[in-house]
């Protein structure tokens, strides 16, 4: 099993020197609650919560998978009370609104909380993840009823919330949708059948609330049918009080390749009762306002599970003795492989990416903090733009990469990494999941491509692209080598993001089909190009800092792994920028009898 | 869980019209064997042994691994009769020589049988895998007496081997290996333990014959200090019959990430008996024998698992119903996700690199073939040469690839291939340890560059680079647009290959440990411009063949696969030849305290 300490100087560089968090602290609506002043103590309690309860529970999590006893689900051992002190903390309701008892902390400020408690254990947040998104959804589309009733208990985490969406038959395409709910008075009758319900039942809280797509047995056929409703486990009392339980029952468990620790579950619904959340028939429309926000903290699972299985790899590296150092042949003593070149190929690429990662990840959330707070509606939208252009990377380049830097992890370890019990092949198998759930890469890579690259015909990718090459200018004026590495390997980035960019455009006005095919390939190239991006951004705030002294050994570092990334990651694009170019012609071109 | 019917049509493909069968069985050697007309039938008794025999045990292994009771390791269900039948069905000897009752066939023909052995089941083949590298240590250096007392059922499968290398301080780096032997009489008694020893108890065989390496008291120190040893698990009387049990025992099993079929052993030596193989303190270099033979064997296991990852995610992609047409919007009738656009990127992924991969490695396969068995020392020179320069890459790129690709069959499932039951993630986890075992990708990467290639200052790897343009000029004189596109990628990945290697024989010479920080990525450009070149080769011939009208369905899909790969796949060797050129140096730049 792996330990886990929250690198907070890496994330206060990133909030604070990358991602604005002066700008959003500025916000009227954060103004009071001085963010900048509390942040520096908020990681560190956060890490002191990540780090010493809930990364000690991961592999219990993993070996001891959440169980099913007499119809009610048992959680992995100590998660329990691990979520009760997390709720006691505040944790849960850190970015929540404070009219229901949240602290209404700017998101900036609670993606690095996330990024802690997936690193910490991925299973155990997916509960909050998926109760956050919940209270989103009620937040914007419930009644004042609704939210009056269950948004304090939800955003303390007195009770939990869960996403009710899957169906056999109704996965990635949710307009397949069968569930059926029937109107009784103030409420309705649900019946049927959800699968992959993530933290669908458990007995860490006293009540769960489900929003759960379903269908009245009227509603027109496809995605324009749907409606969601709000189903607890326990009815609640006029006075709050719990009262009857409901009828939705776990029936199933799925056996997971990973996040044993959360429970998968198989619901059945038998006249549950449920309220309407917002309109008829809207009901995906409303679930999908909680969709950026879970996009957002899938492209964090993709980051968080990188740096817990980095750490791994440099603990195991920096004690792990085997062989010789290259320059004194067989006659020298033997050395840590941390002393291996190939194994410092290894850290690197792991180190580099996560690092350009978090850069992303936190500038998308500081573009949702803007794009809701900042007082100017012209601004609010541009921050909006850019936000919905980008979530698809955030979410599918992260998830992808993830899966990559886990695997990299299992490589550090070498034969050890294969056995269980080092808990490095926990990383990767956790990390699977999460280019699937939250829409499939290849569902990001369409919206990208497919709805957001086309809808404005690539006026907000070119806004990127602009920023881009201001800061490759920027570099410009540099005289280190490492900077004009970094910068001649920015420039060849962009150019490559914009040829992938305009042979995108071309191939959605002439061939779709082909066009799509190709839109991971596309995704991939702007994922890899925003990391450069970031790192070279990162790159120039080093090189002043250490002109001026400070911090040398953080900035340093920081200046190197950028570099880095610019060697060895950033050259990616150009061969994706070629694949884009290249056509999805002949991707297309077998008949399914050919397969 | 998941089926399997082995490819046969691309096998043959491969094996008659790009690796050269006919060449191969009108050697002096296999001349009288018949070679050609035996080989489509050896193929089609394989796969029946391969697809209902072995495939259907691959799950019950994964779910109920080998176990251990009473000091004995205990099967998976169904695994003992499997492993009877496979030895009378003579597979075991297939290219063992004749004198020693093996079949004394070329390895271009065990060659695709051993693709269905771990394709149908990688846990079961791993037995014979490690049994036959045993078995060539002890033919090349073992005494005439060894010889005739074990070979024979060694090779007809009586007998199991297995090859005793690690140990909890030699991994990687076996010259460090402390286990200890001490001459008695005509043998040598062996103390000490041994980790990580595949299949080194099972209950499948009567005896189990243990290669081990291990040091005399007043051996040197380091690599020139080990000698090989035979260890039998029962000691075999002067008539054959089995004698004594040796002091030999399963001390444990790990819990693995994969593979669960098959028993990872600690074993604990206690005055074992072992006889001497070949010459005391060569030990080492005895050992490296087999391992070009066990090189190809991984390459040919991340092959194999691909194949299987692919054709479960063609089946459930066939049958799968989920989303509707791109063309016809929200209207029309839902499809089966083989129509997605992303879903065929995907499974052309899988299989435009299955095919590559299959083509270079029974291409390896055929050298192995020449250079033991072709008449003229020069020639068998030339063909040693390339396969030493290219074997590393064998092993490195397709168990890299067998990884990449059985991630895309879980991704292709979806969220089924999280869940275990479906198959998809057993694959991903059995193919995880390929990349460590028999040399990490790392170690393969070094004795490519820092040896293979160094050694005779990249003569060898000119000559391959000249063998792919000669391919590139055939595909000038054609018209079509397919053969002009894979024209201009092959060349675009010949120029990747050259300015590769040219960079990494000056770093080489300039800065070995930044040239060796580069090597992986130096490996994986010869990799993939390996399987451009093969899969050039093969859009040639399929181009002639649908000129004359033969087989037009097998030789059109040929070619649309060898377009994406040059589409697709290709491009990736640009950016790696970058990566090589821009030099190992920031890989280095950090103090081990800056991770």
């Amino acid at each position: 099993m792996t330990v886990y300490a929250a690198p907070t100087r890496d994330m206060l560089f990133v909030m604070t020197e990358l991602a604005g968090l002066d700008e959003v602290a500025a916000l009227p609506d954060y103004q009071e609650l001085g963010v900048t002043d509390v942040a520096e103590a908020i990681l560190e309690e956060a890490n002191k919560f990540a780090s010493e309860v809930l990364a000690p529970l991961n592999w219990g999590g993993d070996q001891q998978g959440a169980r099913m006893e007499n119809g009610q689900v048992i959680s992995s051992p100590g998660f329990v009370d691990a979520y009760k002190n997390f709720a006691e903390g505040g944790w849960n309701g850190l970015s929540a609104p404070i009219e229901y008892d949240g602290q209404g902390l700017p998101e900036l400020l609670n993606t690095p909380t996330y990024e802690m408690w997936n690193a910490a254990n991925m299973s155990f947040a997916l509960a909050p993840l998926l109760g956050a998104g919940a209270t989103e959804c009620i937040k914007h589309h419930g009644s004042d009823e609704l939210k009056a009733t269950y948004l304090p208990k939800m955003i303390s985490g007195e009770w939990a919330g869960t996403m009710d969406l899957t169906e056999p038959a109704a996965g990635s395409d949710l307009s397949n949708v069968k569930c059926r709910a029937v109107p009784e008075g103030d409420h309705y009758l649900i019946n049927g059948q959800k699968i992959f319900i993530t933290w669908g039942d458990h007995d860490m809280t006293d009540n769960i609330i489900h929003l759960v797509l379903a269908r009245l047995p009227d509603a027109p056929e496809g995605v324009k049918g749907i409606s969601l409703f709000l189903m607890p486990k326990f009815l609640v009392n006029p006075d709050g009080s719990l009262g009857a339980r409901n009828k939705v029952d776990c029936v199933g468990l799925e056996h997971k390749l990973g996040i044993h620790g959360s429970a998968t579950c198989t619901l059945a619904y038998e006249d549950a009762v449920g309220y309407l959340v917002g309109n008829l028939n809207q009901g995906l429309m409303h679930m999908f306002t909680m969709m950026n926000e879970a996009r957002l903290k899938v492209g964090i699972q993709g980051l968080a599970i990188s740096e817990r299985a980095y750490q791994a790899a440099v603990a195991y590296a920096k004690e792990r003795v085997q062989g010789f150092a290259m320059k004194g042949t067989r006659g020298g003593s033997r050395v840590t492989i941390i002393n291996h070149p190939d194994v410092r190929r290894m850290l690197m690429t792991m180190k580099s990416q996560i690092e350009a990662m978090r850069a992303f990840n936190y500038l998308i959330a500081m573009h949702m903090d803007m794009s809701a707070h900042h007082p100017d509606p012209e601004a609010r939208k541009a921050y909006k733009t850019r936000l919905e252009l980008l979530i698809p990377v955030t979410k599918a380049w992260c998830s992808e990469l993830g899966i990559e830097i886990a695997s990299i992890g299992v490589q550090v370890f070498g034969g050890m990494g294969f056995v269980e019990e080092t808990g490095a092949a926990q990383h990767l198998r956790d990390a699977r999941i999460a280019t699937i759930y939250e829409g499939t890469t290849g569902i990001q890579a369409a919206d990208l491509a497919g709805r957001k690259l086309v809808m404005d015909k690539g006026a907000a990718m070119a806004s990127v692209i602009a920023d881009m090459r201001a800061v490759e200018e920027q570099l410009a004026g540099a005289s280190s080598d490492d900077l004009a590495a970094i910068r001649s390997s920015l420039g060849e980035g962009i150019k490559a993001l914009s040829i992938g960019t305009e042979a995108m455009l071309a191939a959605m006005a002439q061939n779709p089909s082909a066009a799509i095919a190709n839109s991971v390939n596309y995704l991939m190239l702007v994922g890899y190009v925003c990391g450069g991006w970031q790192m070279a951004r990162a790159a120039l705030v080093a090189n002043q800092k250490l002109a001026a002294g400070e911090d040398t050994d953080f900035y340093q570092t920081k200046l190197i792994t950028a570099r880095f990334y610019a060697d060895q990651i950033l050259p990616k694009a150009t061969a994706l920028a070629q694949t884009v170019k290249a056509g999805g012609e002949s991707t297309l071109a077998l008949t399914e009898e050919q397969f």
